[in-house]
């Protein structure tokens, strides 16, 4: 049996799972981030890349996300590897048929050399890659469970532009409640010394106080503010989330927290510092004012983004034993 | 900013977005008709095409359409490059959580060196382009809008044949007030002199006195006939179109015109010259019987869709500053 | 014209359809599964393979197989080509406005090198390759009909394993009355002498007596048995199939057989001989615990399903012509 359960990767990425931040210690991420500045340079240089040729990576996608999607397939094809593609498998006729997840990974495993797995279902993917026999499975975010590229791509951004992912002063600002990707990046940078994060968010809306307890026991140093006046200057960045939404019930009490803090231009000359990032893991629907688009410490739209591709080339050639 | 809003091409394609037919000069189509010209060598040549290597063009089909789909995903792998394949991402999750649409483009942006779209709603594929930071975005199909690449392969599928696009006689036939391909194609040709359109149509299809006009006005030569009889013999091309049952409320009505004008083989034995191409941008459903297909002349099923993928195969390789 | 009616390989693949399975002699399967096991080492070799590059395959999906889709994908891209890829194109707007199936196929085939068709109607398969003037078209499965690489890479897994495909002892199980993969899989082996093959299955599924007929008249030695006690020790090979519950009108009536004949551990121990190789063309919903998986002998997981990418990268380089 070739099969490795989803273990730390302790130095050695090739033929990992990928499935939750925890498999990473700061010396791993430091590795991954040298190797992610490396792609990036690969990506934006014009001369096409080589190093996944003749290789496959499968793409399932249970659920739609086509940002996800198409960062993955784009990582793919930046090192000039090739996909297949299969979007919502379970209306395809084997599983339609009472195949079992196991059999399905499997069955796509025959084909290709890694396996790339979006599910709605917390643990599915970990499910998944107990079941794959030969090759490495990589988690594109299971539901309400975890999304590690997302939280890799939110630190490698903070880390490309101060060099350093500890000593830190951040802002959390939106849905601390439910917003999966805040709780990442918090846990990942809890792996850092001294970095302080203040959270801004509607009374109805903020860290549990099981995470906050969490957190705080992982180092963080966590303040809860209520207001856009107690955003300290000079914070090294700010992490805007959205308010979700589809977890509210009754829609008066979406409207009435939807917008309660939105990032202005206005707020911006007030509170942020010359240096200050001002992140959003997309996608926004109003909590950043789009007159804020065009400031350069605005890199949602920009190299956050694009470090999610570039993050994930880094994983993919990591995996493969291609770096 | 890199952005530049669609402009004339102007002797320079690269980097231009391109939503009209209007941003090109007869001095462009002539360069751009030369290129795809060697595209078509490429195509046909067995030995595979680098060009585009290490490029990679994203397709965002709002609406399917898989003739267009086909063709611009054959054309980018043709040259050696790769595609993003994103079908109907409104029903992807950012989209339905109320992402805007310069958001969702300017996501996708971040993935490749060009976007290609397709949206049933005039005007979008503009408005995907303004919002476009860094590269450049291709019209496949606005709704009732344009879709300026069907009006290029139509124009080459003509300069192909007879060197020119000057001194033409030609018949427009089937839907003239609602087909989109024959208004572009009008609108393309009375950019060149001399050329004179016999229009045929059932009289609830005719032209509109205004788009007539325009296209007077622009310095085609237009005839009005009634009747198969009026063709003229020789004629440099026939342009058949279907009646398009979607914009019919009645079945009656629609019943009534649909099969008014079809060219079978008798027709074209007595009206067709031994020159004369004939045409048909598809689908087609009765308006030219499947016994003419076998005939050298008709070119709706050989030549004029292989034109297509050429032409768009010379579009991206300039516009990609490839050639 | 360059079409060719879909005939006998006769030593010749190039530019032919693949059709049926009627089409290959016992020289044919010889050269074919030499050219399989080429393609194995170069799927298994870590060196990227060139022999398609340059080619596209376009895959026209009009109902959805995640598997038989995937593995064609695979075939094309482990051999560097490259695919089009069109699902459902019913629901794309040149079909549901009436176009034929001869003008959609003449359409796809100017974007690309060969088709390979997958469509729930008997026979459609065989009209498109009609419809097509210039590429060949491969059958992924046409409903009830045929579905001829899945009989040729169930026979090259027993060819791998036995060199030989005459004189063989095999037990095929479970639907023999509905199940496809079985009569294909006896056709085949009916062009090779002396083999025996146990039929086992619940009474309501037996083998059709015109199919039996049939299969004895071309040579098979075919036995039925009613029980597991049956099956002969040290057969070659054990096929075992899912009872197909989208057959049966009541539920009740498939309750009843569905887990008439199970393989489990036991019975492997008890009746299969040390080189017997246990298959199941997959899907499976119970017939084969998941017990039996880790058995080396059980090669559904295994060697099955990557013969059928193998078997496709033969029948590809050789119908284009490339080996």
């Amino acid at each position: 049996m070739d099969k490795r359960t989803p273990t730390a990767i302790n130095g050695n990425f090739k033929n990992k799972d990928i499935i939750s931040l925890d498999q990473f210690s700061p010396k791993d991420l430091s590795f991954l981030f040298k190797v992610t500045k490396k792609m990036k340079a690969i990506a934006v240089n014009a001369k096409p890349s080589d190093i996944l040729k003749g290789n496959i990576v499968t793409l399932v996608f249970y659920e739609p996300s086509s940002r996800t999607f198409g960062s993955f397939a784009g990582a793919v094809k930046q090192l000039g590897g090739q996909t297949i593609e299969i979007q919502d498998p379970q209306h395809f006729s084997s599983v339609s048929k009472g195949e079992t997840l196991e059999d399905t990974i499997r069955v796509f495993e025959a084909y290709c050399d890694a396996i790339v797995i979006r599910h709605p279902v917390v643990g599915t993917v970990k499910q998944a890659a107990d079941a794959a026999f030969f090759v490495p499975i990589i988690n594109a975010g299971d539901g309400i469970g975890e999304h590690p590229t997302q939280a890799l791509l939110d630190m490698y951004t903070i880390y490309e532009k101060f060099g350093k992912l500890d000593h830190l002063t951040g802002v959390m600002a939106g849905d601390l409640l439910n917003g999966r990707t805040v709780h990442s990046l918090m846990r990942g940078l809890s792996l850092y010394k001294n970095t302080t994060l203040y959270l801004l968010s509607p009374k109805e809306l903020q860290l549990s106080r099981e995470e906050l307890q969490d957190c705080t026991k992982r180092g963080l140093k966590l303040i809860e503010i209520t207001s856009e006046k107690d955003i300290p200057k000079n914070a090294d960045f700010w992490y805007w989330t959205r308010v979700q939404k589809e977890r509210f019930k009754a829609m008066e009490a979406y409207e009435k927290v939807k917008n309660k803090f939105v990032v202005t231009e206005k707020l911006v000359t007030e509170r942020a510092g010359e240096n200050t990032i001002i992140m959003h893991p997309l996608p926004r629907v109003g909590e950043i004012e789009t007159t804020v688009d065009q400031d350069p410490r605005a890199v949602y739209l920009r190299s956050q983004i694009r470090n999610g591709m570039y993050v994930r080339m880094a994983l993919l050639a990591l995996v493969l034993g291609k770096i």
